[in-house]
């Protein structure tokens, strides 16, 4: 039995398969976003980053640093402990306060991680409920899928936002056994979105609890930045919202809210929630004054859609073959994971910007893309050096532009890793 | 089908069994250590935390806050995406350098929290080898519990520290099969530590690959903080070595050291870190200074220990029930769940003592304690208001002090949590 061969083996798999990942290593400059300092072999050169899910550049924001700078003046660098145990600092019980609030629900649940709060939540709420049902949209983010899995319930996975096919396993389950539909507001690669209201008519009608990832639109979306639930006025009607602090609100951690007693039931049997190191008074500090900052500030959301709308706008017009998209995600067909690759370092390395590669299994095999994120900081004048940068990798490693007989569309049946996903994240 | 109902049950259990938990609303305060203000019912009040996880009070050195203050200020509050998209900052890898060379290992890798490392790098670990049995201590903390079950493989729970067990069924596996052994260096309850060279002698006799959790032992044990393997030179007969960033070294997350091909092999596989928004940088600044501050400095560590024994020493003197143990843990035996979260609340509300009940299934029925860690910021006068006040607390409510006929011993089969585990943490 040599172990060393087993790692070796799984490492070289993935460089068979063009799967294997290098982390850029950058030094993101306050004030300067997206500028950031890229090193590689001993140098180092300021870049762009087009692909941050800091999507509103509120990790920049003076308020923010200066609630995470002054925080961590008074009460130091971490928390000291589970929230059980002497964890619970001030601080973390305001952002509870300011989440639920956001949401219009009873109560909230901070994390240490999106991916923690789903997983947590998902497999406790169902493990809580008798003979529970899980009805799981096929495009669900890893997080949820872990949920489910660890639930040990049932699951029945529905096809991408299919709100038919979703009634015919609501139907076929019946009225009377438990039911927990999980979703997403916002699906991260693809940029499009779920069918809320009529998911909620269908809970309503089927009596199913309703569960709903808003990661990829809170702070982004609604009057006050509580998600595409909070826009078209459907927040009371789904039971539990989970999202994160981790993108536009630019600091760290994940969450849910919901009614108190099924956030206090997560709270009080969750081992991933219990045993686990409560968020620095200082990270929870920032986030909330984020959070109360975009509850009054409408400019970040309207410039982060003036200048997606403007990326989309004139790369299309150059001819790039950008995929549809109802939100400020702007997907850029490649269809090939060598290429896809190449385009990026390519871009890093000659243009100085930087955009991750969209590989299988985080998208299907023919669909790898470049996932543009264009912010309120993303001005007209970057958006014009992206265009020109896209261009000269287009043509320098024959990539095909957009065709009118062919779209740049790829809404397919993406392949969900169910084993262990390689890529992605 | 009322929802609402399972929830409310599920709470109302907790209750009935006096496991229901109200967290402590605290304000740590930085330079005072470990003084906090605890806030109740409109009241606040400044206390003493006597269940600190933040084991040396490094979450309040000027340094650390420095580095956090510093990093954030010149690179925002958090890291902008997953370790893949764009999140990767140069303080995460300048950490992870310091990671790897304090426990003398190839490659080390950083997670959001100690939980989601162990849980990620067991279950990968274990997923990537053929036909895998874990040979797991049956006091294994949550988190390995659960990554052990993540990983689908079968599985086998040898008696507490029990090298004789161990071997019995190391040798039924035989040497061919692939096994992992996993287990803690310090164990958290009860403070005792594990024959770490004979379990190294058994892995290499039987071909086994070796897992511990350092997290109660980093930054306190040997000469440079690498924990009981560096102090009793050990390290290198280990494979893996997990710890965490958010007690001895008082900030935030978890990580692991080990082969090169093992650590990418986690990093490459494990969703649970591939699906996660990375450390702030500023996170990973100050964990990084703290390292490097308890590399270099033994007063720390001298302190803790000094004043770990003087605890011992004069709780003990009193007649106190302190339960033996080998290291900075003082854990004194109630042995009652109703008395022991009496004796915490009275601490509280009439000695301004905070010191959290630990209550089954954290450990078994019938050991119900209260877990003391002194600092070095727990100076003698601090101990003596500590004895006074449990004294008087032992008095009022009628807890027995320790008697000679009867230790207050309670090393005994620990039942652990298999479905949701509801206190501790």
């Amino acid at each position: 039995m040599n172990y060393q061969r087993f790692f070796e083996e799984a490492i070289d798999q993935l460089h068979a398969e063009r799967r294997y990942r290098i982390f850029a290593d950058l030094e993101r400059i306050a004030g300067e976003f997206p500028r950031a300092i890229w090193r590689n072999n001993g140098d180092a050169k300021e870049i762009t980053v087009w692909c941050s899910n800091d999507y509103l550049g509120m990790g920049q924001h003076p308020d923010v640093i200066a609630a995470f700078q002054h925080t961590a003046g008074r009460m130091g660098s971490g928390a000291g402990g589970t929230r059980n145990i002497s964890g619970t600092n001030h601080p973390l019980v305001e952002l509870e306060f300011e989440l639920a609030d956001l949401h219009r629900k009873d109560s909230a649940l901070v994390f240490t991680s999106g991916f923690v709060s789903n997983e947590a939540a998902i497999s406790t709420i169902a493990r809580l409920l008798p003979n529970c049902l899980i009805l799981s949209d096929e495009l669900n983010h890893s997080s949820m899928i872990e949920g489910v899995r660890r639930s040990g319930a049932e699951k029945k996975v529905f096809r991408h936002n299919d709100v038919a096919h979703l009634e015919s396993l609501l139907q076929a389950a019946g009225r009377e056994r438990a039911k927990l539909i999980v979703f997403e507001s916002v699906y991260s690669m693809d940029g499009d979105i779920a069918p809320i209201a009529a998911i909620a008519d269908l809970a309503e009608k089927y009596n199913a609890m309703t569960y709903i990832d808003e990661v990829h639109a809170v702070g982004m979306y609604g009057e006050r930045g509580g998600g595409i639930t909070e826009r078209e006025g459907l927040a009371h009607r789904i039971d539990v919202i989970e999202g994160t602090l981790a993108k536009a609100f630019g600091t760290l951690g994940g969450y849910i809210t919901g009614p108190q007693a099924v956030v206090d039931a997560v709270r009080s049997y969750a081992p991933g929630f219990i045993f686990t190191t409560a968020l620095p008074p200082a990270i929870a500090a920032a986030a909330a004054t984020s959070i109360r900052h975009l509850k009054n500030s409408q400019s970040e959301r309207d410039a982060q859609q003036r200048q997606a709308a403007q990326t989309k706008r004139i790369l299309a017009g150059a001819g790039l073959p950008v995929m549809p998209s109802e939100t400020h995600i702007v997907p850029i067909l490649v269809g090939d994971p060598e290429l896809c690759k190449m385009a990026s370092d390519r871009l890093l390395g000659k243009h100085g910007i930087y955009i991750q590669p969209i590989n299988y299994p985080t998208v299907p095999r023919g669909t790898e893309r470049l996932r543009v994120t264009p912010t309120p900081f993303h001005s007209d004048e970057l958006i014009n050096v992206l265009k020109a940068a896209l261009a000269e990798t287009w043509d320098a490693l024959g990539i095909p532009y957009a065709s009118s007989d062919k779209p740049a569309v790829a809404k397919s049946d993406r392949v969900i890793p169910l084993v262990v996903p390689a890529a992605g994240g």
